[in-house]
């Protein structure tokens, strides 16, 4: 069959559990990213932005409801003002890019380009805040960071260079500024359950893995298919550490000076490789309807006898879905096999083929990406059975990623079953104290997993429980994984 | 009186004929921008940026609806990528910033940061394109770029880091290339006019001033307040000049292999400066409503025998209003004399003071930002009323504008008039030949005009004209001034 021999050419040929190079295939195969000249940055192509925008707008127009404002600060942060906290420059300057010339010129003092931007906003914040009055002030900017890593990077999930959201908020109390923290990790939350179809493990950081300079870090973790935990957006309480450092202080309303409370976080292009990994199966990639450029593709199955009636019940088709984003694929050079093959590939969640018999019929056959599942729908009832249609595979796909998080989770008492959880490829929820050196002789114990986080309610499911490492009373219940 | 006492610290204490100063009073005290510790480069503050979101999505929305896509490229630019097209590189190295090191270690080569994209993506174009089927590639991105100026910086006018969005286009034919010019220039254009109320002198660059690597530049420049002219956005074509350097080749139906003709075009953050600088006054701030943050400001005159009837109609005032970008300024530490100062100062097009008398009248009063026109209107036909004076300042400002950029152009037949105009700091009209002997005497002998556009019937409207500077046969009118 033609349709097949092209695929062999085209397709993935690698098996989801070789996962590197199963993901570089879809990577590349699917023309979600391609690497460049320039080593660790990827260039992302149309259909990974256009899913960027649309994580950027959502959570964006939750942020600006909210009264959180968009600002844009440089890129480049003098050497000088980054150095200004102690734990924070520590955390970065393995990482740092250092700009030292501009045309023939040396700089006279040295520039690196933002990780993050706590030490270059803040410096100007220092200036914008005099009052109570000035505050809660609460910003955010999009924008491109880079950390210059030395592991392997790989599309998406490790890049020296990406995009992301970093909100900078500040208040006049501790309490206002934790408050803020169920609003952010909730818009981030709704939008990669709803959107991208993504569950999490939602918790604090230990002492040992927060954010350097914060107070403590709340993040979302996530499993990866080859049974690694990643981590996705996060939300750091900075208490009055920077404010201290960068001298952020307004009156309050008895006229006296107090420094700022803070917070940070933060959603990254990382997203995008989770979730293509997480959905995409050994024919390529797999992504959410609502979050899909491409909704629905229409191919047209053309032989010269029926040409002309075919064509007109595919635009009809066509014109009937214009609510959805969808595409009516017209080429000429490709057989319907070669189509049915691409947009599989390249994760379209929904195919409409359209073939002579179906005009008689007045029908057309609807085949979903996720199932592989065929099924004939009469084109007078199709918008309403795409729309259904749609919705039921946005939902199976949070199921079954859901359903694959649970199964990835397994309660461990001692260290012995830790390595085992680990050595299975899953995450292990363990009982623990706070002790760093626990922390530490686990991780060399397990073969290097860490403290993922620990949830909300770790400290009241410890009771009765003890440290699998030392044997006293345990604080928490922790997810511990081995993390990308 | 209080509130001119409180405006007397807060306002803009130079006349608008000082421009550097009246200009970096207006950024600083209406909130635009902020200098930061980087020489150069400032903090777009929420006001400017969200001008800045409401231009990018004006033209991202007819970009895509034309079919441009957008995609996003590495901010670095190894050295010997960016050293292929001669001419090119030597435009931008005088103002490179390079990264030489990352983290404690040197980096093998020097990486660029992007002064523009052309190099980095096209080394990705020649991989991705392979036949005719590939074209046309229409790609954008909206983005940072850096440029290492010497010449003093100015907020949002000259700023060493700066967004814009740069178009990337590839297409199987000069024809086609070149038709994409009036959509891209129609773009733009429209966007100035319609919503940053911005006329522009439209035209093509003299081959002197075009951009480095393009065949040639069509460019809108508009006319400052003081005099100068600024360049805007641009188009360039760049025929198969970088399809050559960068090899972007496809086979052609034929199945022959021919070079791709490429276009690029930008619009940046500079527009803001150019609008800010254009409308504003010796008040402060003003902005025309369709880009306005806040559309309308709601003041209260409350004294305490009627303090609940005017919070009641305040706030009746901003529900019916709720169409529009409308605050009610409730802040009980300000008098109205200082938030109608600061409104003022702060560009917002329209102010709605709702005072005791109010109450009983059914009415409120609205005063004009742009002519300070105050008018008293019925509580029941406001909605109606303030979206026709919203529309009205919106085409008064273009209006106004349009008449400055009109006086502002004076034809001049012979080298002793040129230099008299730019005097006068205006643009010269003026018939000049080919010869960059004359462009160069030109600048010369006018204190340092150069040409900035020569409009698209400038050829037909030199016919029978002589050549300011050589005398002989001109070939075109062109716009001459001094430049930003």
């Amino acid at each position: 069959m033609a349709g097949r021999q092209e695929k062999d050419e085209k397709g993935v040929t690698a098996e989801k559990d070789e996962f590197s190079e199963w993901f570089t295939q879809i990577m590349l195969k699917a023309d979600l990213a391609d690497y460049t000249a320039v080593s660790g940055c990827i260039a992302f192509r149309p259909t990974s932005y256009a899913i960027w925008e649309k994580i950027r707008d959502e959570v964006d127009k939750r942020f600006k409801k909210e009264g959180i404002k968009n600002v844009y600060f440089p890129l480049f942060i003098p050497e000088k003002v980054l150095s200004k906290e102690a734990e924070h420059v520590e955390g970065f300057t393995p990482e740092v890019a250092w700009v030292t010339h501009a045309g023939e010129s040396k700089l006279k003092e040295r520039l690196a380009i933002r990780p993050t931007s706590e030490t270059i906003m803040y410096d100007s914040f220092s200036k914008w805040i005099r009052s109570w009055r000035d505050l809660p002030m609460r910003l955010n900017q999009w924008n491109n960071v880079v950390r210059w890593e030395f592991k392997h990077p790989v599309p998406f999930l490790r890049t020296r260079e990406f995009l992301w959201n970093e909100g900078h908020t500040v208040f006049a109390s501790k309490e206002e500024a934790e408050a803020e923290m169920d609003f952010v990790i909730g818009t981030y939350d709704d939008v990669c359950r709803n959107f991208l179809a993504l569950p999490s493990l939602i918790g604090r950081k230990s002492d040992k893995e927060k954010f350097a300079g914060a107070e403590y870090t709340v993040s979302m973790e996530f499993l990866m298919p080859h049974g690694k935990a990643i981590q996705g957006p996060d939300f750091h309480h900075d208490g009055q550490i920077f404010a201290k450092a960068y001298d952020i202080t307004f009156l309050n309303e008895e006229g006296k000076k107090e420094y700022a409370y803070q917070n940070t976080f933060a959603i990254t292009t990382r997203m995008l490789g989770v979730m293509f990994a997480i959905h995409s199966d050994k024919n390529g990639l797999v992504l959410p309807p609502r979050i899909a450029p491409t909704q629905a593709v229409i191919v047209p199955i053309l032989f010269d006898d029926s040409r002309d009636e075919v064509l007109t019940l595919a635009r009809d088709v066509e014109e009937k879905l214009s609510k959805f984003e969808v595409l009516l694929d017209l080429r000429e050079e490709h057989k319907p096999g070669y189509k049915f093959n691409e947009w599989e590939l390249k994760g379209v969640p929904l195919r409409i083929e359209v073939g002579p018999k179906d005009v008689e019929r007045k029908e057309v056959v609807l085949v979903r990406r996720d199932t592989g599942k065929k099924e004939a729908v009469k084109v007078r009832s199709l918008a309403a059975k795409v729309e259904r249609m749609l919705e039921e595979i946005q939902e199976s796909l949070l199921e079954k990623a859901e359903k694959f998080l649970r199964a990835g989770v397994v309660e461990a008492k001692d260290l012995l079953s830790v390595e085992k959880v680990i050595r299975s490829k899953k995450i292990a929820f363990v009982p623990l104290c706070r002790g760093v050196e626990c922390e530490d002789m686990l991780k060399y114990k397990s073969g290097g997993a860490k403290v993922l986080n620990i949830p909300f309610d770790g400290e009241k499911r410890a009771k009765g429980k003890t440290c699998v490492v030392c044997g006293k009373k345990a604080d928490y219940l922790a997810y511990v994984g081995k993390s990308y």
